[in-house]
């Protein structure tokens, strides 16, 4: 029995606690993005549009380490899956960032302005505590592979996609009142939000994926 | 003098000319997406959806086979490199199928009528094209491995952008009267060939980082 880890296991938990780590700046950038866009917060706005670039970084280097460890390592056929795995997972949590920047910006592009009219408020600020919901799970189903959990994500998924049909209905109704700019920077920011989601949902399938062999919901 | 090239050197090539197969594929989806939009053809548009399965599966192996050849070959670093890098232009063509099948999506949805007033069938027609000639270039820049042409390509998406510009502009000038579902429809539809150009920029940016070592235009 090995007590002593071997380097390659310490370098494979480095890996999974870097996915933490992006899932977390992630799921702070939605969260602020959020928040910007509710209060047309320009300082908030511009915190999370420059933070993205601290993401991006950190997706870089973890990627280049994990090219690292293949090229050093030469590992088997199961942890070579689980190390392209990774680069895919990180692909994912870095377009999270980007997704949460583009929401900054609008609200950054219509400053003072405030983006949603006062009876949207609420459903957008629903839309983004999913979204953000969703992203806040990432960690414990990379950290225990929790599969029910990574199954939950698909049904938090059906939420937004709910959320977000009643969005694009809102604008649609015949009593929309607040002009077709309004419409598109609102279909945009759906759109954002809906996204995101997948992207952390994609996260989760990976897992699922990676401990069951089979993928999870492929009818979708 | 090697007469007879290595089996390792006869797998990288046909690396690239998945590759290329692929961004023949993703060219396809579009030229036909754009063609069922613009004509409210229901049978092309369905077509363009159930090849974006064919793409799926096409891409899903490719990536087995990379992954497969990483395992048995265990390149050095430069070729591992490229064989991940290999991985990320997959994945980018698989999304310009995606791209394509919800533009084909949105004509179905609303067939028999046309998606796109009368007034912005030749301009998204253009974007349509824009979006096409961008992914041609694909194939040539993977098989010469052409920096000018890698570069040409930014140029065409700054194209790309001015024309998507353009179409929120007409949507937004006080003389829109085509409603917002119309508005919505459009700026998805618009959202969706920006992001097929940006995919097809990303693999071209991939094959000149591969060659130069260095990124194409780091301040986009």
């Amino acid at each position: 029995m090995a007590l002593i880890r071997s380097v390659f296991q310490e370098e494979l938990d480095g890996v999974s606690q870097s996915l933490v780590d992006l899932s977390n700046m992630a799921s702070d950038s939605i969260h602020n993005a959020t928040q910007a866009l509710i209060e047309a917060n320009l300082k908030i706005a511009e915190e999370v549009i420059s933070y993205d670039e601290k993401i991006d970084l950190y997706q870089h280097d973890l990627d280049t380490r994990i090219i690292d460890i293949i090229a050093r390592q030469q590992p088997v056929a199961s942890d070579l899956r689980a190390l392209v795995t990774a680069l895919r997972m990180s692909a994912d949590l870095e377009r999270m960032g980007d997704l949460a920047h583009h929401v900054a910006k609008v609200a950054r592009l219509r400053h003072p302005a405030n983006v949603l009219p006062a009876e949207l408020k609420d459903l957008v600020n629903h839309i983004g505590s999913v979204a953000e919901n969703i992203s806040r799970k990432i960690p414990t189903v990379i950290e225990t592979r929790d599969i029910e959990m990574a199954l939950q994500l698909e049904k938090d998924d059906d939420e937004m996609d709910k959320l977000h049909r009643q969005l694009i209905g809102t604008m649609t109704s015949s009593s929309w009142t607040h002009g077709i700019e309004s419409a598109v920077d609102i279909t945009l920011l759906g759109r954002y939000y809906e996204r995101f989601a997948d992207h952390a949902v994609s996260v989760s399938r990976r897992v699922y994926f990676l401990v069951t062999g089979t993928f999870a919901n492929p009818t979708r």
